[in-house]
């Protein structure tokens, strides 16, 4: 394999040769600020996924480093983030009960199953495929997700067991154990939640006011859920409120990633099947938008195809170390991106970070209230939930707006992986019905000129023997029906027909029912003593047109121009006899 | 409800206006010819189908009845059909044994289900859905059918038992039970099956030779098979055959169809609620391309969702009068067109034929051998086994190859049901992967004109700070960040580029996805300094993109035509200063 055949899956080879000391500087300074970041972020997933604390700190750990050097995105920052979190618990939750080893096992199955799909997927560049999620979809489930994680954090919150997984289940639960509230950690949570509501809304402008720049103040209130931590974390500790049932995180281990084995059952497997593709697809599509938008930024490249790689190795990785599944999170990779990261290397930077603090600042979240990071979480996915998509959708079209409708309804009530499916679904029908009946126009000349216009729209000059009709649309097997439906009626309902011209210039493909369509038009026209004819017909369109016997068995001619036709097929007027018009 | 609105619902008040004697002349004379060929035909199906023979004459009556008052084809003969009759085998046989009442009912049950879904797409006007199944996946499931049906009838041609619905399962049991051959029955099979195709070939120019006009010609070869049946039985008769172990009809009630009620089990209407929906579309597509091939030589309109409720209204008679799913058969149309139909009265004499039959004819066929049945379904079906539609579908487009490929090979080993699910399945998601990756085409002036073409094809004119791109497809979901990746691939291959200018002639729509795209393509040319323009998009394009508020973020033009934008666009060379040209 020559290097740049290499470099291709490894861009590491690429930036890694330019390396110098400006771009370290810049890589280091974003790592510290990540790092302070990631450490609640991290905790809080994993609290999300129904997994131990240190989970989410493994997971940001070999994943973020493997990215580094199979990713194309020179900021991306790869981790556990909160939609992908609440699939995991979704998914793992239908074959374990939390808080079990097998729970655990089957997480590291799905990160496995994740990786390997995810893998596969690049190596046989079949990127395209996360394309059949639309951003209507998308944009459905993220924010019903997001409704869906903070639902189930209330729970921590008051400091109650209840569990569920669509909101029905989770509002029935939380009524349920309602009685069971904690006073001492509803007093936690709901100041936490207010302070890190203050802390998205007004710390940016006080840090401001206090004189940092705006790039600073950005960052600075992106790190400050760390205020809250310890706030909290010092509190329990102080009037020791673990003794008054307040929730908190206990001991974690002090321990680089361990060396962990998937479990791989074949059952488990074909339980994880669905859940781990919908999640490799979900991951890697909020993934790659994140990383397109700052590349774009810089002018800079991403390869779906190796973005597909480099997550597929992260979530292998996490698979090995004790992780879940992970994908590139867009808060992170922005502070990354706003606080100076030059190369995948500053990801490399934050896992050593990560990795000090895995091995050393475990103890210290020992009183950390389980509300507190309830309470980052709903702050956190709260900033997801935009429900304009709904009235985007509405305003734009009836179809989109279904797909979006369907998605959400069906999150919120029959689970993520029925909603997401559902989308797909949904948003694939719409699009077949609508091609199903495309536009076409009997059109007609303007007058005066070579151009041929919609007799309904225009005052156009048209002749009684021919009928000329503009398709549209592509004429595929959803539509090609529709084509002998509407010809059949016209020419019913036009006794004086000779002739039919189909106008081309907007029918971008022809598949084998359009040809069979095409086909029987033209053999039934005949029966009727009418001609087919065919005119602005693209080269591709063309092209496949001669690879079958269509051309031949067509009664009428293929014209280059609607003008052409037009011109050709008018009425001649009887020509004078050949003989008499030579002896003239 | 006034006259003209209760005709589109009962298309007999339109032509039974009209009737005169010399219509009835035709009607009559087609009648007697359809029922002599039916006869044969609807014992045969019957046994396909599993049923006793009498369910196969039955079928005939009630539905033709039915569909000559809501049908709208004039010549459209309604009845049992291969292709249906053996999805009815393969959907009842999996919820009771052939040959018990359960198995009776259940066929009832599948007719009235199937009718129901039709009346119900044809009042909701949902015809369209039926083009969902693509000409290639209809030609290879007949084909596929077309084998499954004559290898399931080599059973009755050696006389054994044995049954299977796939096409291993089928070989399987016919090698197993191979020593169990009846010669007397192999005998009477081959005999029948080798006359029945010299009738098909050899019949009509026999007929020809000794003075017949070509269509009576034709018509006497159709009704060959009688002479068989009346041949075989006489053999069985005289020989006593039926001792020596040939399977005979045996007595057949004389009786005009019974009132049936089929069962209605929520278990058993669950477990055909896919079959009944598959036989529906199959039987619907079957029929409406005969009656539209017979309409378009007479000029005739059909209604699509009125034969909806035409076939709709057939299966349900069949349900309630011991019949089973019904369809218009294309042997039987032909016959009936060809031999003088006028109107669906024609349809109404054969029912009444048919009903005399039952009444007087049932004893006659009781030495019948169930051989010369097989022999006859033997003979027809082979007749719709057309291979070639895989090697016009190889020629013409390798995915529509895959979607015929699929069907066959599944409807062969995995049976009807899965294969036509698989073909439908294949056949969209060929559709997608192919508009996923749309053509695009940079596209410079053809030197000396306003013209604009694909530089890789043509010598043109460019800009070295524009990039013209003409997009060849609608934008949709599949295919939206598609565009977002070659925009982004060509902004980091081009530091010169100022300007992007997408060319929309070819693209008929665009849906939310593909605008989000295009918000996400501005936004990002935009951090990079370039501006985006559109340039001639068509008009329901454009009113759709001013429902949002994409016209107004993009940072550049629309442009009617190529030309515009390019001679707007083109570097201006600096304009002298204005006040020295005033004062000029």
């Amino acid at each position: 394999m020559t290097l740049p055949s290499l470099a291709r899956y490894l861009p590491i080879l690429d930036w890694g040769r330019r390396y110098d000391r400006a771009r370290f500087t810049g890589d280091a300074v974003a790592a510290v600020i990540v790092t302070i970041m990631l450490i609640p972020q991290s905790l809080a997933y994993a609290l999300l996924a129904g997994l131990p604390p240190e989970a989410g700190i493994y997971a940001s750990i070999v994943p973020i480093l493997l990215y580094a050097v199979f990713g194309t995105s020179r900021s991306l920052a790869v981790g556990p983030v909160a939609v992908v979190s609440l699939m995991t618990a979704a998914a793992v939750g239908e074959v374990a009960a939390s808080g079990t080893a097998g729970y655990a096992a089957a997480a590291l199955t799905l990160a496995l199953m994740s990786g390997a799909m995810l893998l596969a997927l690049g190596l046989l560049r079949m990127g395209f495929l996360a394309n059949f999620l639309s951003h209507p979809v998308i944009a459905g489930f993220i924010a019903a997700s997001g409704i869906l994680i903070a639902a189930s954090q209330l729970r921590h919150v008051l400091g109650i067991e209840a569990g569920g997984h669509t909101l029905p289940e989770i509002a029935a639960g939380l009524i349920a154990h309602l009685p069971e509230t904690n006073l001492a950690t509803l007093a936690l949570g709901v100041s936490a939640t207010a302070f890190l509501f203050w802390v998205r809304k007004g710390l940016k402008p006080a840090l401001r006011r206090i004189g940092l720049g705006p790039r600073m103040a950005d960052i600075g209130a992106k790190t400050g859920p760390v205020l809250a931590i310890v706030a909290t974390t010092l509190a329990v500790w102080f009037f020791d409120l673990g003794a008054r049932g307040v929730a908190i995180v206990g001991a974690v281990p002090q321990s680089l990633p361990p060396l962990t084995l998937p479990a791989l059952s074949p059952e488990l497997v074909s339980q994880l099947l669905v859940p781990a593709l919908l999640i490799s697809v979900i991951g890697f599509v909020e993934s790659i938008s994140v990383a397109q938008t700052l590349a774009a930024k810089k002018r800079q490249r991403i390869d779906p195809d190796q973005e597909l790689i480099g997550l597929g190795a992260a979530n292998l990785g996490a698979a090995f170390s004790g992780g879940f599944p992970v994908t590139g999170g867009f808060a992170r990779s922005v502070v990354n991106h706003d606080a100076g990261a030059e190369t995948p290397a500053a990801g490399a930077f934050t896992a050593l970070g990560l990795a000090l603090a895995a091995l050393f600042l475990t103890p210290l979240v020992h009183f950390l209230p389980k509300a507190t990071l309830a309470a980052t979480i709903i702050v956190a996915v709260l900033g997801l939930v935009d429900l304009s998509i709904l009235k985007r959708a509405w305003a734009f079209s009836r179809a989109d707006f279904a797909a979006v409708a369907v998605t959400m309804a069906l999150t919120l009530t029959a689970g993520v992986e029925t909603g997401v499916s559902a989308g797909v679904v949904t948003s694939i029908l719409v699009h077949l019905y609508k091609t199903s009946r495309p536009h076409m126009a009997v059109v007609g000349r303007v007058p005066g000129t070579e151009h041929f216009r919609n007799v309904l729209r225009h005052a156009v000059e048209t002749q009684p023997h021919v009928l000329a009709l503009r398709v549209d649309e592509s004429l595929y097997f959803p539509n090609a029906r529709f084509l002998e439906d509407r010809l059949a009626a016209y020419a019913a309902e036009k006794p004086d027909l000779t002739d039919v011209v189909l106008m081309f210039p907007a029918v971008n493909e022809i598949d084998l029912s359009a040809l069979e369509s095409l086909e029987a038009i033209n053999a039934r026209l005949k029966e009727a003593g009418i001609r087919l004819h065919l005119s602005e017909v693209k080269g591709p369109v063309m092209d496949r047109l001669k690879r079958s016997h269509f051309l031949d068995e067509m009664t009428g001619e293929v014209f280059l121009s609607q003008h052409e036709a037009a011109r050709r097929l008018a009425k001649t007027p009887p020509a004078a006899p050949e003989p008499a018009r030579r002896s003239a």
